[in-house]
């Protein structure tokens, strides 16, 4: 481990988070004057503390060598992370929006991770609403940054995070153990960017033409749309009432949840590019799991008398919204039938695909589990019969296929985990500890009802799109009534998600830092 | 697949099965008469009917050729437990106690999968206290039955169930692709049913020396806490007030989720194979997870209040209960805090050891996935180091590992597809639909409120065992008040765990019925 060179990486990266302020410190000196908050005061302190960061750590690095190594770019994403959301926080204690340090920092980590849980408009924090368009440019902001930021690193850790699949293994990847590959990590990374730029400025334009958002909301929804992040610049998505804007915003989650790697290549290599990447497994998968929730969700509603218009369109809005885990919502879907409800926390578990923004285990490693399933059970009833696994025509080692399935198991052990260490808040209820732990882990942002059973009565009835007044956690509600320690355990695990669980993990074994 | 031969093994099975009546039967004949409930015409016809179909099933089967192998067994498996189920619930209905086919159908296949669910005490139907003690012993026979059934099962169908364990693979079974392996087998199955009727007996004398159970009552709580069935004569255990019999059922029950297999081998081998016994892998991590859950539990119980005797003999009864899939309780549990009910919920996804009577997914599974995990970890830091897993000293191939992992996998799959289908039954809540389906498939017992949050406040509170009045499927309460579909879903998700899905799955794949 060279610290040098990871203090110069870090420098860049700070320098560059450090500058994005600009844009909201131009607004905010354009703004009236509020009597509470003073967003000017606080993104000036963060930019000046950000690029005095930058320079010490500069300092620190101006002797490294070049080359970079896969070691230094596991201690950078996960120092990045942590790093980036104290420095985010600042413009939301300093200028007094939210003085609690605990909050500012969920508020900042939730934004940087694309998880998209709030405290805004619980625990006497002002909604989107009532807080200052800077800040809110900033929550949006951070959020674009997050997904960009952690598709990059997918690009140059993805030769070892137990990821396969024909585009990403083969095609445009480097093996698993040649090092100092930053040649074609660059041309790829500058691929993935346009990809990411274009598809945000679409959005944007999108938003005010079939929908009626001013520019400022259209880009901020665009900001946390591609990146799945799920703030919103009101309470939430439904109180805009307007059907163009959640068909917008519901085909460009859809895509933030695609892997942009892939969006990239397909975008390099035109036609051609185009058919491999629709033939592509994973993308199928992520697109039949869509339809086939959707459905269910659509009958389940009808079913529990809701029109089908009406319908289709809470439960595609929703469904695509959880399943690329972005997190806006238009329903206080946790009132919702129960088989809504598993149906709905299936895609947030599973996610995305690989080398998107979203979260979550992602398609590939189920399609892994799935082919895997179907050959146990082809081998228990003819024990004799030898064949392999495949995915998009590749042969799947053995020890592929398992680094795969421990990652969906580590998975599912950290939700769990978690889970009990959440439960600790005694506020929580069962249900409210196991899915805050994976929403937070799948960067997804709602969890259920935290309960209380006194507040049972009091959760909104389907199709209404009025905010629950109960602290809870769900849809349309936040985070802010929880315990300070509960919260910061929660930033913990939006990272370790963000991160695939092993990035950050690595960073804990004592053999990282050996020699 | 000589479908003589599989005749010819189910006569002899239902030929059993029959016999066993006997027993009740003569209870039931000294019995005094009661005016709705008719014992003696349930068991009778019961009998006569069971001993007609053993009979057309021998002279199907009078041509069979004596040997036996594979595929025939996975089929006379998946078979007899529906059928078994069918000719159980022969004296519940007909005698008059479950008038209702789904009801009857609910309690016979609960009672010898193991599984413990009732509809006793609810949707109308007598308690346990006011049901005639003959239908209440075939109620526990059932389970008892059931218990050494699958455990024969196990021993036959080993090698291809995706275990590994130095003393089932290697010391003491055949290999996977040897057919015809009947002598071993016997040798092995008089040993483990010798273990189950000499725990059986000493868990009897047990309950009525240190309890104060008669000996009625005591021989039916020693057939279902071997079998880790958990039927009981009365409304729930917690309800005898009686600390001896809470801690003989607590060490019965512990000992139900051992391997009988290899309880056998030990008891076999003397002294030294007591020591393999206890170093055995499997075995440690049981005990350590039984000690670690009742240790959490206990602490959050005293937080929430409770003092440390009432809270440590509540918590060590209803973990080592849910730990083994048995499905006693003494208390209301799913009224516990959070953090309670996720411990005793991952227990019951676990479940016993392998070789035993208990369901879930069993703890060498477990074993293998932290291995697994380690490994991992150890394996992202440093990509160029080669180790092998091992258990008990054996090396695991990469064949081994993914048949085990897709169990897994295969199980948390049935249980979150389970819960969808059970949640059509809007009566079912979110967490009701997914904790029915674990506990069906881990043949467990109870699961978690029914909500109707209108009867949330009608739960028990901590400590107090009080049956819950409102319409529950709660540890206290019972299944009577669901739909009669959803209770035959349910048989079927308790016979898919009972055989560890890959063994009933089989059957329904075309390529089982090939030549």
């Amino acid at each position: 481990m060279n610290f040098a060179r990871v203090s110069k990486v870090l420098a860049a990266f700070v320098f560059l988070f450090s500058l994005a302020q600009a844009g909201p410190l131009i607004l905010a000196l354009n703004e009236p004057p509020t009597p509470d908050v003073h967003p000017v005061a606080g993104l000036g302190w963060s930019m000046g503390i950000g690029l005095a960061v930058a320079t010490l750590l500069g300092l620190a690095g101006r002797k490294a060598p070049p080359e970079f190594f896969r070691r230094e770019t596991i201690c950078v994403a996960g120092i990045a992370w942590f790093l980036a959301s104290m420095l985010g926080a600042i413009p939301f204690q300093w200028s007094g929006l939210l003085p609690d340090s605990a909050d500012a920092m969920f508020e900042s980590t939730s934004g940087l991770t694309t998880c998209g849980g709030t405290v805004l408009g619980t625990a006497g924090y002002p909604t989107p609403e009532l807080t200052p368009p800077s800040l809110l440019l900033w929550r949006a902001l951070l959020q674009w940054l997050g997904g960009i930021g952690i598709v990059l690193i997918f690009v140059s850790l993805m030769p070892s995070m137990g990821v396969a699949s024909k585009q990403l293994l083969t095609a445009e990847s480097v093996g698993v153990n040649s090092e100092g590959y930053q040649p074609r990590i660059r041309s790829q990374a500058r691929g993935v960017a346009l990809v990411y730029l274009s598809l945000t400025a679409a959005c944007t334009s999108l938003l005010m033409l079939v929908g009626s958002m001013s520019f400022f909301e259209a880009i901020c929804h665009a900001f946390t749309a591609m990146a799945t992040g799920g703030f919103s610049t009101r309470s939430n998505v439904g109180l805009f009432h307007d059907l163009g804007v959640e068909v917008v915003l519901t085909v460009f989650m859809f895509l933030g949840g695609m892997s942009f790697v892939a969006m990239a290549a397909a975008a390099r290599d035109g036609w051609r590019g185009c058919r491999d990447l629709l033939r592509g497994g994973e993308l199928r998968l992520y697109a039949t799991f869509t339809v086939l929730a959707i459905a269910i969700v659509t009958v389940e509603l009808m079913r529990a008398g809701m029109p089908f218009g009406e319908a289709l369109r809470q439960s595609s809005f929703n469904v695509v919204s959880m399943l690329s885990c972005c997190g806006y919502a238009t329903a206080d879907f946790h009132a919702w039938p129960a088989l809504c409800l598993i149906v709905i926390w299936t895609c947030t578990m599973v996610g995305g695909c690989t080398g998107s923004a979203a979260g979550g285990i992602k398609q590939v490693r189920l399609l892994v589990c799935i082919r895997l399933l179907a050959y146990s059970l082809r081998q228990f009833v003819r024990p004799k019969i030898v064949e392999r696994l495949r995915l998009d025509g590749e042969v799947l080692s053995a020890s592929t296929i398992s680094s795969i399935l421990s990652v969906v198991l580590l998975w599912l052990l950290t939700v769990l985990v978690g889970g009990m260490v959440l439960a600790l808040d005694q506020r929580l209820s069962f249900i409210g500890a196991l899915s805050a732990s994976a929403s937070m882990l799948g960067n997804c942002g709602p969890a259920m009802v935290m309960v209380d059973p006194s507040f049972a009565g009091h959760l909104t009835v389907i199709g209404e799109s009025v905010p629950a007044l109960g602290p809870n956690i769900g849809p349309l509600a936040g985070y802010g009534e929880l315990h300070g320690t509960t919260k910061l355990i929660m930033c913990f695990q939006m990272v370790l998600g963000r991160l695939e669980l092993l990035t950050l993990l690595a960073l804990f074994t004592p053999s990282f830092w050996r020699r």
